[in-house]
């Protein structure tokens, strides 16, 4: 695996992601890694499928990497972002920066999860126990179907 | 491996760490790998030796899961701190922080590696170009010998 960013439909290892990232001149990586939960604010997932427009999705995690670069000019990112069905507790995205000292490195890998969800256009169906719903990745906490819990009951 | 916190002279495997906090209550899970780093403010590291006051080290550790526990108690963590001869990129620390929510598995995660540095008796051994010193882990930034950077010049 030589890229530094992209989107699969297999599992990712995260030492895979962590090892692009490591170096001689890193003392600390920040690795963020997205699972699938079970109950989301009461509401029971049964399984998640994630679909990318791709190579939009790619060439934005590229951006991402860049803007990462610009704020902290002595970080390495990698990202993978894995689609297609997705089981509870499967791993659905690893996220690892390097950087000399560690407060970059979670300064860094926290920028770029949020960040993630902002620009990269990627979509998860929501399988729950009473239903179905495509939502945007990005909004998670802010496009939930009707008779879902508001956002101002989530801390 | 059982046990959620632990010193050992082997490497420590990544994914044993995440695997230990992994689960469907959960989706995020934070992850700080601490890596021996070549250069620090100009000095040249050629390897490093950790030691660590056993059993205390790892009670130690236990300490800082149960007052993560208490600050976060949806978060589950697991650390792996490898002691003995580590050469230039090795892992000397791995910590995992597993909690519903992503916001909380940094906050707990950088508790973890900033409390570890203040309570966790080990220390390392700085074998450089010029010489060698013993210094505290915790105290890294603060008792580097005379010559080298001062606290002043570093970010």
């Amino acid at each position: 695996m030589n890229k530094q960013f992209w989107i699969t439909d297999q599992p990712i290892s995260i030492e895979e992601v962590v090892k692009l990232v490591s170096r001689r001149e890193a003392g600390a990586i920040n690795t963020f890694v997205g699972t699938v939960r079970e109950f989301t604010y009461g509401k029971r997932t049964l399984h998640l499928e994630y679909q990318a427009y791709l190579p939009m999705a790619e060439k934005k995690l590229e951006q991402l990497g860049q803007e990462i670069e610009e704020r902290w000019p002595d970080a390495r990112t990698a990202i993978g972002h894995r689609i297609g069905r997705l089981e509870i507790e499967d791993i659905a995205v690893v996220i690892a920066v390097s950087t000399p000292h560690r407060a970059d490195s979670y300064d860094a890998s926290r920028y770029a999860i949020e960040r993630m969800k902002e620009i990269v256009p990627i979509w998860k169906k929501e399988h729950w126990e009473d239903g179905e719903a495509w939502i945007g990745d990005q909004k998670e906490t802010k496009t939930y179907p009707e008779g879902s819990p508001k956002k101002e009951d989530m801390k």
